[in-house]
Protein backbone atom coordinates (compact mmCIF):
# COMPACT_ATOMS: atom_id res chain seq x y z
CA UNK A 1 0.00 0.00 0.00
CA UNK A 2 2.47 1.96 1.06
CA UNK A 3 5.09 1.43 -2.22
CA UNK A 4 1.45 2.38 -4.11
CA UNK A 5 1.35 5.32 -3.03
CA UNK A 6 4.75 6.34 -3.57
CA UNK A 7 4.53 5.52 -6.83
CA UNK A 8 1.53 7.36 -7.49
CA UNK A 9 3.15 10.45 -6.04
CA UNK A 10 5.98 9.71 -8.46
CA UNK A 11 3.81 9.77 -11.16
CA UNK A 12 1.87 12.86 -10.29
CA UNK A 13 5.23 14.60 -9.55
CA UNK A 14 7.67 13.16 -12.73
CA UNK A 15 5.40 15.31 -15.77
CA UNK A 16 5.40 18.85 -14.21
CA UNK A 17 9.10 18.23 -13.26
CA UNK A 18 9.84 16.69 -16.46
CA UNK A 19 8.14 19.93 -18.32
CA UNK A 20 9.90 22.16 -16.26
CA UNK A 21 13.41 20.84 -17.10
CA UNK A 22 12.05 20.99 -20.96
CA UNK A 23 11.10 24.74 -20.54
CA UNK A 24 14.46 25.48 -19.34
CA UNK A 25 16.41 23.57 -21.81
CA UNK A 26 13.98 25.31 -24.17
CA UNK A 27 14.84 29.01 -23.28
CA UNK A 28 18.88 28.09 -23.24
CA UNK A 29 18.61 26.86 -26.78
CA UNK A 30 16.80 29.88 -28.04
CA UNK A 31 19.36 31.93 -26.55
CA UNK A 32 22.07 29.98 -28.22
CA UNK A 33 20.89 29.99 -31.09
CA UNK A 34 19.64 33.59 -30.84
CA UNK A 35 23.56 34.94 -30.24
CA UNK A 36 25.21 32.23 -33.35
CA UNK A 37 22.70 33.44 -35.70
CA UNK A 38 21.55 36.79 -35.02
CA UNK A 39 25.21 38.53 -33.35
CA UNK A 40 27.53 35.91 -34.49
CA UNK A 41 25.63 35.79 -38.17
CA UNK A 42 26.79 32.19 -38.04
CA UNK A 43 24.18 29.92 -39.94
CA UNK A 44 26.42 26.76 -39.85
CA UNK A 45 26.67 27.04 -35.92
CA UNK A 46 23.15 27.92 -35.44
CA UNK A 47 21.61 25.36 -38.17
CA UNK A 48 22.51 22.95 -34.92
CA UNK A 49 19.12 24.17 -33.05
CA UNK A 50 16.73 23.71 -35.97
CA UNK A 51 14.67 20.82 -36.43
CA UNK A 52 13.33 18.74 -39.55
CA UNK A 53 11.94 21.91 -40.76
CA UNK A 54 12.17 25.66 -39.88
CA UNK A 55 8.51 27.80 -41.48
CA UNK A 56 8.96 31.31 -41.12
CA UNK A 57 6.57 33.87 -40.55
CA UNK A 58 8.85 36.99 -40.93
CA UNK A 59 8.00 38.52 -44.15
CA UNK A 60 11.10 39.45 -45.13
CA UNK A 61 12.74 36.22 -45.12
CA UNK A 62 12.27 33.01 -47.40
CA UNK A 63 10.97 30.11 -45.47
CA UNK A 64 13.21 27.18 -44.13
CA UNK A 65 16.66 26.85 -42.71
CA UNK A 66 17.72 28.02 -46.06
CA UNK A 67 15.53 31.36 -45.87
CA UNK A 68 17.68 31.68 -42.62
CA UNK A 69 20.77 31.55 -44.37
CA UNK A 70 20.05 33.98 -46.96
CA UNK A 71 18.96 36.09 -44.35
CA UNK A 72 21.93 36.01 -42.25
CA UNK A 73 24.48 36.34 -44.95
CA UNK A 74 22.43 39.65 -45.91
CA UNK A 75 23.32 40.54 -42.01
CA UNK A 76 26.60 39.83 -42.66
CA UNK A 77 27.05 41.83 -45.51
CA UNK A 78 24.76 44.81 -45.23
CA UNK A 79 24.74 45.38 -41.26
CA UNK A 80 28.23 43.11 -40.32
CA UNK A 81 27.80 45.03 -36.66
CA UNK A 82 23.87 44.17 -36.12
CA UNK A 83 23.62 43.23 -32.74
CA UNK A 84 20.67 42.17 -30.26
CA UNK A 85 20.05 41.66 -26.59
CA UNK A 86 17.89 39.60 -25.05
CA UNK A 87 16.01 41.83 -22.58
CA UNK A 88 13.72 38.61 -20.90
CA UNK A 89 12.80 34.93 -21.82
CA UNK A 90 9.78 33.75 -21.33
CA UNK A 91 8.77 29.78 -22.35
CA UNK A 92 5.16 28.09 -22.42
CA UNK A 93 4.88 24.58 -23.06
CA UNK A 94 6.35 24.13 -26.58
CA UNK A 95 7.14 27.50 -27.23
CA UNK A 96 10.37 30.08 -26.37
CA UNK A 97 9.62 34.08 -26.56
CA UNK A 98 12.26 36.79 -26.05
CA UNK A 99 12.14 40.23 -25.92
CA UNK A 100 14.77 42.14 -28.24
CA UNK A 101 16.87 45.49 -28.06
CA UNK A 102 18.31 45.19 -31.49
CA UNK A 103 20.82 47.92 -32.67
CA UNK A 104 21.41 47.36 -36.83
CA UNK A 105 24.43 49.87 -36.65
CA UNK A 106 26.56 50.88 -33.45
CA UNK A 107 25.00 53.81 -31.68
CA UNK A 108 21.92 54.15 -33.42
CA UNK A 109 18.32 53.62 -31.08
CA UNK A 110 17.52 50.55 -32.52
CA UNK A 111 14.34 48.75 -32.69
CA UNK A 112 12.38 46.55 -30.18
CA UNK A 113 11.64 42.80 -30.90
CA UNK A 114 9.68 39.90 -29.92
CA UNK A 115 10.04 36.71 -31.00
CA UNK A 116 8.16 33.70 -30.65
CA UNK A 117 9.72 30.32 -30.91
CA UNK A 118 7.95 26.84 -31.28
CA UNK A 119 10.36 24.28 -30.41
CA UNK A 120 9.71 20.30 -30.88
CA UNK A 121 12.16 17.70 -29.44
CA UNK A 122 14.57 20.58 -28.23
CA UNK A 123 14.52 22.21 -31.62
CA UNK A 124 13.20 25.00 -33.48
CA UNK A 125 10.53 24.43 -35.97
CA UNK A 126 8.68 27.80 -36.55
CA UNK A 127 9.72 31.30 -36.12
CA UNK A 128 7.45 34.82 -36.22
CA UNK A 129 8.11 37.98 -35.16
CA UNK A 130 7.06 41.86 -34.53
CA UNK A 131 10.17 44.99 -35.02
CA UNK A 132 9.23 48.28 -34.16
CA UNK A 133 12.26 51.04 -34.46
CA UNK A 134 12.34 52.40 -31.12
CA UNK A 135 11.28 56.19 -31.64
CA UNK A 136 13.35 59.82 -31.07
CA UNK A 137 10.65 60.88 -28.21
CA UNK A 138 7.94 58.90 -25.68
CA UNK A 139 4.76 59.59 -23.97
CA UNK A 140 6.27 58.33 -20.79
CA UNK A 141 9.82 57.82 -19.30
CA UNK A 142 9.61 53.51 -19.18
CA UNK A 143 11.43 53.11 -22.38
CA UNK A 144 10.67 50.21 -24.43
CA UNK A 145 11.94 47.82 -22.28
CA UNK B 1 4.14 6.87 8.30
CA UNK B 2 1.23 6.18 5.45
CA UNK B 3 0.06 9.60 6.25
CA UNK B 4 3.40 11.56 6.59
CA UNK B 5 4.07 10.37 2.51
CA UNK B 6 0.55 11.41 1.60
CA UNK B 7 1.40 14.91 3.54
CA UNK B 8 4.69 15.37 1.50
CA UNK B 9 2.82 14.28 -1.60
CA UNK B 10 0.35 16.58 -1.48
CA UNK B 11 3.27 19.51 -0.18
CA UNK B 12 5.15 18.92 -3.51
CA UNK B 13 2.03 18.64 -5.64
CA UNK B 14 0.31 22.00 -4.35
CA UNK B 15 2.72 25.13 -5.01
CA UNK B 16 2.93 23.44 -9.13
CA UNK B 17 -1.23 23.03 -9.12
CA UNK B 18 -1.78 26.45 -7.63
CA UNK B 19 0.76 28.02 -9.76
CA UNK B 20 -0.90 26.49 -13.02
CA UNK B 21 -4.27 27.74 -11.47
CA UNK B 22 -2.86 31.54 -11.20
CA UNK B 23 -1.42 31.02 -14.83
CA UNK B 24 -4.64 29.98 -16.65
CA UNK B 25 -6.04 32.89 -14.38
CA UNK B 26 -3.87 35.36 -15.59
CA UNK B 27 -4.69 34.50 -19.49
CA UNK B 28 -8.25 34.39 -18.76
CA UNK B 29 -8.02 38.68 -17.01
CA UNK B 30 -5.62 39.42 -19.92
CA UNK B 31 -8.04 38.15 -22.81
CA UNK B 32 -11.05 40.24 -20.91
CA UNK B 33 -8.79 43.02 -20.19
CA UNK B 34 -7.90 43.01 -24.09
CA UNK B 35 -11.62 43.07 -25.20
CA UNK B 36 -13.17 45.31 -22.83
CA UNK B 37 -10.34 48.37 -23.66
CA UNK B 38 -9.06 47.74 -27.56
CA UNK B 39 -12.48 46.24 -28.95
CA UNK B 40 -15.25 47.98 -26.74
CA UNK B 41 -12.54 50.61 -25.72
CA UNK B 42 -14.33 50.57 -22.40
CA UNK B 43 -12.08 52.26 -19.83
CA UNK B 44 -14.60 52.10 -17.18
CA UNK B 45 -15.33 48.40 -17.34
CA UNK B 46 -10.93 47.52 -18.56
CA UNK B 47 -9.79 48.92 -15.02
CA UNK B 48 -10.86 46.55 -12.87
CA UNK B 49 -8.33 44.44 -14.43
CA UNK B 50 -5.81 46.91 -13.44
CA UNK B 51 -3.55 46.67 -10.17
CA UNK B 52 -2.05 49.68 -8.07
CA UNK B 53 -0.02 50.74 -10.47
CA UNK B 54 0.37 50.40 -14.57
CA UNK B 55 3.54 51.10 -16.19
CA UNK B 56 3.16 51.84 -19.58
CA UNK B 57 6.35 50.84 -22.22
CA UNK B 58 4.52 51.46 -25.52
CA UNK B 59 5.93 54.99 -26.67
CA UNK B 60 2.58 56.14 -27.87
CA UNK B 61 0.93 56.23 -24.59
CA UNK B 62 1.17 58.01 -21.04
CA UNK B 63 2.18 56.34 -17.68
CA UNK B 64 -0.45 54.79 -15.81
CA UNK B 65 -4.24 54.21 -16.15
CA UNK B 66 -4.55 57.74 -16.92
CA UNK B 67 -2.72 57.07 -19.96
CA UNK B 68 -4.53 54.09 -21.01
CA UNK B 69 -7.96 56.22 -21.00
CA UNK B 70 -6.29 58.73 -23.02
CA UNK B 71 -5.31 55.91 -25.23
CA UNK B 72 -8.84 54.24 -25.43
CA UNK B 73 -10.92 58.19 -25.89
CA UNK B 74 -8.19 58.19 -28.66
CA UNK B 75 -9.11 55.34 -30.66
CA UNK B 76 -12.80 55.29 -29.67
CA UNK B 77 -12.68 59.46 -31.38
CA UNK B 78 -10.18 58.27 -34.13
CA UNK B 79 -10.74 54.65 -35.28
CA UNK B 80 -14.24 53.72 -33.56
CA UNK B 81 -14.28 49.76 -35.56
CA UNK B 82 -9.96 49.50 -34.73
CA UNK B 83 -10.74 45.73 -33.63
CA UNK B 84 -8.01 43.20 -32.68
CA UNK B 85 -8.04 39.25 -32.37
CA UNK B 86 -5.98 37.21 -30.45
CA UNK B 87 -4.16 35.02 -32.17
CA UNK B 88 -2.03 33.20 -29.29
CA UNK B 89 -1.64 33.32 -25.95
CA UNK B 90 1.70 32.41 -23.56
CA UNK B 91 1.95 32.94 -19.62
CA UNK B 92 5.23 32.52 -17.51
CA UNK B 93 5.03 33.03 -14.18
CA UNK B 94 3.76 36.78 -13.61
CA UNK B 95 3.93 37.44 -17.26
CA UNK B 96 1.31 36.90 -19.99
CA UNK B 97 2.19 37.55 -23.86
CA UNK B 98 -0.54 37.96 -26.58
CA UNK B 99 -0.05 37.53 -30.64
CA UNK B 100 -2.23 40.12 -31.78
CA UNK B 101 -4.03 40.56 -35.02
CA UNK B 102 -5.68 44.65 -35.38
CA UNK B 103 -7.11 46.01 -38.30
CA UNK B 104 -7.58 50.15 -37.43
CA UNK B 105 -10.10 50.43 -40.25
CA UNK B 106 -12.21 47.54 -41.34
CA UNK B 107 -10.78 45.90 -44.89
CA UNK B 108 -7.14 47.03 -43.85
CA UNK B 109 -4.50 44.64 -43.70
CA UNK B 110 -3.83 46.00 -40.28
CA UNK B 111 -0.57 45.45 -37.88
CA UNK B 112 1.00 41.98 -35.72
CA UNK B 113 1.19 43.38 -32.35
CA UNK B 114 3.10 41.19 -29.30
CA UNK B 115 2.05 42.60 -26.16
CA UNK B 116 3.51 41.25 -22.49
CA UNK B 117 1.60 42.20 -19.41
CA UNK B 118 3.15 41.87 -16.24
CA UNK B 119 0.43 40.53 -13.18
CA UNK B 120 0.43 40.89 -9.59
CA UNK B 121 -2.38 39.31 -7.63
CA UNK B 122 -4.01 38.82 -11.25
CA UNK B 123 -4.15 42.62 -11.99
CA UNK B 124 -2.08 43.88 -14.55
CA UNK B 125 0.97 46.20 -13.76
CA UNK B 126 2.95 46.95 -16.11
CA UNK B 127 2.50 46.52 -20.08
CA UNK B 128 4.96 46.28 -23.05
CA UNK B 129 3.91 46.04 -26.91
CA UNK B 130 5.51 45.86 -30.40
CA UNK B 131 3.59 46.72 -33.43
CA UNK B 132 4.43 45.95 -37.35
CA UNK B 133 2.44 46.95 -40.18
CA UNK B 134 1.51 43.64 -42.61
CA UNK B 135 3.62 44.45 -45.58
CA UNK B 136 1.53 43.68 -49.05
CA UNK B 137 3.82 41.50 -50.11
CA UNK B 138 5.84 38.62 -48.11
CA UNK B 139 9.25 36.35 -48.93
CA UNK B 140 7.12 33.04 -46.87
CA UNK B 141 3.17 32.27 -47.91
CA UNK B 142 3.13 31.55 -43.85
CA UNK B 143 1.28 35.06 -42.96
CA UNK B 144 2.51 36.91 -39.66
CA UNK B 145 0.32 34.62 -37.99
Amino acid sequence: MLRLFITAAMLALEPAAFAADATEANKKAVAEFYDLAINQKNFDAAVKFIGPRYVQHNPNAADGPEGLKAFLAFLRDKFPDYHSDIKRVFADGDYVIVHVHSVPVPGARGNAIIDIFKLENGKIVEHWDVRQEIPEKSANSNTMF
